[in-house]
């Protein structure tokens, strides 16, 4: 899917919100084999069942990849993302969770230096099955103008 | 690896260096199939050869993965992650780009709330063969201290 | 992306085009791992140098899978598959192959049993870089009607 | 296995029975990452158990994938797989349940255009672990002749 | 395929020849992620090329499994594996390196404690597309009599 | 991790201990997948359900490859791993268990042909969560000497 939009198109407030996705076992164990993060917080549901979480979590990067994958939909041409600020795990993700992403348009910007572009921030937020926020960040695009900045 | 460490261990400007990991055409695979985001930016050589950067390139959220996979090599059990500032992508990680992370403290500070614990923020680089950095963010752990802050 | 369709919304000749995806050695060695089928006409490019395609193939199944999981963009909760009919292998893909789907609907038609529903045809054809068909089937769908038909 | 015959050592009726396979968490996973494919049907377990199968069901590519896989123990270097035709979805493969494959001879015909050919059609019939057909299709193969047809 | 086999069934001298393999840098990838192996000998390219062997090499358990994996076409459900001697690394496997598996019964003897069963040794030697040995071992199986042991 | 380390530098009972590691099913799925082992031992739960061991166990060379990798976490660019002795089964590992590794010197003998090297064996002993055994072997290596040997 692809869809043209213009910094100008751009609105504070419009939202989207994902479909849900379950995370796996084998969500983690793919993860870890990838990342090379094996650590027992993972890994290893005998340690886990010591700790207070008392089961194996999902890597903080797995949500956030995933998180972010979900809201993947469509390309915008017009829109380069450059980064995220603020990403903070907020509660941890255990084998079953499901987890939806919700993103919204948060702040519109200048460019600091170019105006042929602005600067549009989205929040994303990650939930659970219960509603509750695991996750959260700010994600950060650099968005061609239809007409440069006064 | 276990090495435990309480806030009063850390000092601003210790270092440590990460092995290597070339980033193959298997792990865009992977990560595609993982997170769900197959944009043509890293799945459709032919569209981007008609583009400014010629080849496929590496989610960000796979660079981010790896690289901080990298740095995920020695638990403390005194210090949890709780998230990232300022994650910002460089420079674009093409196929058969090898990439290493230097973690850095760069600042220690009073939680802001709890006695018990102090904040680290780690500075994560991840750079290419070349030497050029592609990712930066910080890591933001919060640490256990071996006694109360004043 | 849910798009609610009835029956009636469908339109002979409607198509959609998918964007393109590299069929990479990953996406073998990943199909040959989830199906079981080694066959040296995938795995052995020492013994497909010896063979009239000169190279490595991808499997029929996985071309048919990416290609129908290319065209799998958008739910429409009013329509379930239940087959294809007609799939067939026109050319061999090869490592590095770039493969699109357009879908086009082809057949409306009283369901045979049902009044309250249809079937559509969506014809699948999967080309490569060339613009060749590499593989073509019919998709079939049970799809609700908003009224029943007569 | 390599087992050479030519299309008049096919006999009609002759059948052969695959070993069965649990189909798993982690196969519907990685199969949503080779195709692309994650509809909630596949991926999200609170959605599906709002719907009337009540959880999460296999991809329809995923088990004719297997289930072909499953058939494929032997190479006959005179046999090309051309096609399929009457592919269909019988009932749903839901998480744990193991499939079979049964292929049987069912006809045997002249090429339309080679003498030097002949068509096979192998019925391929999936079942899980209650007997229950779950998909059904006829693998199409062009056959060597040992002498052409007349 | 099953083929039922008892002791006595076999033959010292007796061998089989599997099909071939490329060792492909997914095989490497996912080896890595599922071992957590990630040492740069298999993983950095820029650091294989300033060492001995100049490229990345296979780990020795990825050739070993896939090895022992290609042997592994009929099960006998007279015998059970229980380990391996002397396995060998005998030359690096290199990325695009295509191996095969020969498997020769060796050895046939009487099982230490159990009149019911004996012990049969299976050499098996991994060659790779230039004929050259990369890996040996001896495969070890107890194999049920037909009759007891004098 | 890098820790040169000479042969001088190893010492008979010197003994590590590895984080655990729970064998999950996905990981079965992606070592059949990758060595092409789909036996039923491991892939199908009702034929395993029928068996003295009852549900499916992780193959060999899974528990072996997994056990060898937890072992892998300091590089000693002085050693080189060239094979395993007397590798044994002694134990089936299931779906849910969690393995961890110890690895100890045992023996510390002289090359047989080179003075500038000696050779070093590492025994493996894989254990479960009850603290059984389930595999061991003997990890060879040939480690360079500060000194030449007399």
């Amino acid at each position: 899917m692809v869809s043209e939009q213009f910094f100008e198109d751009y609105e504070v407030g419009l939202s989207r919100q994902s479909t849900g996705r379950t995370i796996t076992e084998a969500d983690i164990v793919i993860h870890a084999g990838q990342t090379g993060d094996f650590f027992p917080h993972h890994m290893d549901k005998e340690w886990c069942a010591t700790q207070d979480f008392k089961q194996r979590i999902a890597h903080g990067t797995l949500i956030f990849s995933v998180g972010i994958g979900l809201t993947a939909t469509t390309i915008n041409p017009r829109a380069i993302s450059f980064g995220y600020d603020r990403l903070r795990f907020v509660k941890p993700v255990f084998i079953g969770d499901t987890v939806k992403a919700k993103a919204t348009i948060t702040v519109l910007r200048d460019h600091p230096k170019r105006t042929t572009h602005g600067i549009a921030v989205e929040r994303v937020e990650i939930t659970n099955q219960d509603g509750e926020t695991v996750l959260v960040c700010d994600h950060l695009y650099m968005v061609e103008r239809r007409a440069p900045a006064a």
